[in-house]
């Protein structure tokens, strides 16, 4: 018996969505299902002690910041990652491979291509995580051009074998493989690990674009193996694949298909150039892939993305914008997003969201975050991240039961005639 | 019937020691207790949903503070403070006379004298509460000198009717007089409210401590009178004087008195020059005070304090300590404070303190919060705020029980025979 499987219960006609119950070695996670983003063992502003009260069934963390701290050593001699941060829920990590080229940016700048054409550099970078910043290939910035994609602090090289980076925190020297990522993936303990994969620009060109997919695919086979030759590791994790191909259908296509026919035990959907992008290739991309494997969508969770991510058969989700929106303010609600700091909401004596059943909206008041955020309080982003996280492990909730109840296609035509997607 | 009043359950023979039960709209509260901190209408990185579990049983908030932002008015039309905050339990706010002077600091200088013979000034002052300072008159700085004395920034002019100051936040002027301040606390509508005062200078001579203290009799009058005015805020609220008189036994002798002799519902200890002073001759001026009303010591809490204030017949204490140690990785436990952030943490896998019934240590260990502070993650002043609260309310809980088992005295040795104090 594997480690993770997924049973459905419940298929949409005409369309791919479906809901079921992803089995993990440290408990099930109903699918449809919002996956927390706990970058380095933590999501931020929110207590582990928490999460249960938030929906919270299931957490990403990465490889790559565990990695660098405290490092893997220490998170296994704790126990494995669920001792350590003392959440006993399932758990997944990233592989690494989108911070090792994510972070290759210099601060204030936005990510860029990294070719092994390039020689290796440092510059000062700031200690924070990705969160702080648009991620690459996930959100890309408007203002995005091939000049920045030239521009940037060339902290990372490709090579067949794997990939040299400097870390964004000291700017060390450092090397992942494949092989590597995985080793890092075993003593870290999470229940769903990642193969690791090359992340690629969005400037680069679809020959580029398929040379990085095809090299993915070959560390997405030496990963598979390294993990299945772990006996203990392989008995109690189970392994994603990441299909890739950027903006380009048939390199998306053909990357499903290749990957499809590895043993992996379910998949991620990675890089790709924008949401849209994605999304309009979604559904392609999954009738793919095995119809009995657990499909993820990295990094993309904004309420509008996980209707249609649904619809093309996705099961899980995971969105940094919960958390990083809350330590700024912005809202979640029925009616959209809004910045509970704005002179509007001084005297709103109403709850973030009136239809929110959470602790905060159940006992805090617009008017009362508004004079946290407006006095710098602590309390302030903490409060609005929870009940972020709440609004979206409720809203897949309520999408999940849809599915069950066949009215999926009338839920997301309610909620979304009243909110209001922002640009 | 008072709204306010205190039911002594058990007397300690051969001290003031007493264990009780405060009654107050919002509900009892077991005395002694330690009583949170929350200047701004919020404990710094805990939230108020938290606080029954923390033992939290009633928190002082700042008339100051909340006068300036959000107003008291914009707390009035929210239904007073407790609705405003959600939280339904106990509240007390302190008058606002410490804040008008302390904050009369210049940012990084400590706090100095402020008399009516010098002209009033403006100067550029941090955002930032009391809770990030040494606070004026409840710890003095080592390196306080009659120099630093006279070299402040001018904030605040004191005349017979009030004080005249510069708000820390952006500079404009603002007037309080005992009466300006009760209706300022009316409209905040915590259960307790404390009669304006006039906080001096821990380098103040006798004749002026004198002096100040013998206006801060009148404002205390003049309080009180504004207080049972309000037959409305009379019926819900009730009312400390403050007792001052500096490091001068004979003068806190003389302000314990004069207050003894007026109509308030419960008295505050005020502005001490240091903590030893004050606590050296607390058991003297308590014996001034009518044994059946309530005893507050303001803004000192430590451990040894606390052990030192309920001897002389202290009911209730306030202290940022355990919030602002919070936020810096200081950690109270049985064996004294310790900073989680030093390297000796790393690795140690066990709870922030083995002994301590919180959720935290319950849930996570030196090595997880270790590591949260080493990546600046929010989460980690989240926790050992949460921790040092409940260290201190366990503490007091124990110290109520040894007092009603008639063991204080083994319970405080066997307590301070561990507990390393700190300078």
């Amino acid at each position: 018996m594997r480690p993770i499987s997924l049973t459905i219960e419940k298929e949409l006609p005409g369309s791919l969505a479906r809901a079921g119950v992803l089995r993990t070695p440290h408990g099930e996670v109903k699918t449809p299902c919002f996956v927390a983003v706990g970058t380095k063992a933590t999501v931020k502003g929110v207590s582990p002690a928490d999460f249960k009260e938030l929906g919270v069934q299931c957490m990403i963390a990465n490889t790559y910041h565990l990695y660098l701290s405290p490092g893997e050593n220490l998170v296994e001699k704790a126990g494995g990652i669920h001792e350590f941060m003392g959440w006993r829920g399932p758990i997944m990590t990233d592989s690494g491979g989108f911070q090792v080229f994510s972070l290759g940016e210099g601060y204030g700048k936005k990510i860029s291509k990294l070719s092994k054409r390039e020689s290796l550099g440092q510059n000062g970078l700031a200690e924070q995580s990705e969160e702080n910043r648009g991620p690459f290939g996930r959100e890309i910035p408007a203002a995005y051009s091939e000049e920045l994609a030239t521009s940037h602090g060339k902290l990372a090289i490709v090579d067949e074998d794997g990939v040299s980076f400097t870390s964004h925190v000291n700017g060390s020297l450092h090397r992942f493989t494949p092989e590597r990522s995985i080793e890092i993936q075993h003593k870290l303990g999470a229940d769903i690990i990642y193969a690791f994969d090359e992340c690629t620009s969005p400037a680069a060109d679809w020959d580029y674009q398929k040379e990085a997919m095809e090299r993915t695919h070959r560390w997405a086979d030496r990963s598979l193996k390294a993990h299945r030759q772990n006996i203990e590791a392989n008995e109690r994790q189970g392994i994603y694949g990441i299909v890739q191909g950027g903006r380009f259908a048939d390199l998306r296509i053909d990357s499903a298909k290749t990957l499809a026919d590895m043993d992996f035990d379910g998949y991620g959907i990675g890089g790709s150039f924008s949401k849209d992008d994605i999304l309009g290739i979604l559904d392609t991309v999954n009738r793919q892939l095995p119809k009995e494997k657990p499909r993820h969508l990295l990094g993309i969770g904004e309420p509008e993305d996980i209707f249609i991510g649904v619809a093309a058969g996705i099961d899980t989700f995971d969105c940094v914008l919960p958390t990083r929106n809350g330590r700024t303010g912005g809202v979640y609600s029925h009616d959209g997003k809004y910045l509970v700091e704005n002179a509007e909401y001084k005297e709103d004596f109403t709850p973030l969201d009136p239809e929110c059943d959470c602790l905060v909206c159940a006992q805090f008041t617009r008017a009362y975050i508004h004079h946290l955020f407006r006095t710098k309080e602590m309390l302030a982003p903490m409060l609005v991240s929870q009940h972020n996280i709440r609004f979206l492990t409720h809203l897949v909730e309520q999408i999940r039961q849809s599915i069950l109840d066949d009215r999926f296609d009338e839920f997301r035509d309610a909620f979304m005639a009243r909110y209001k997607v922002q640009d």
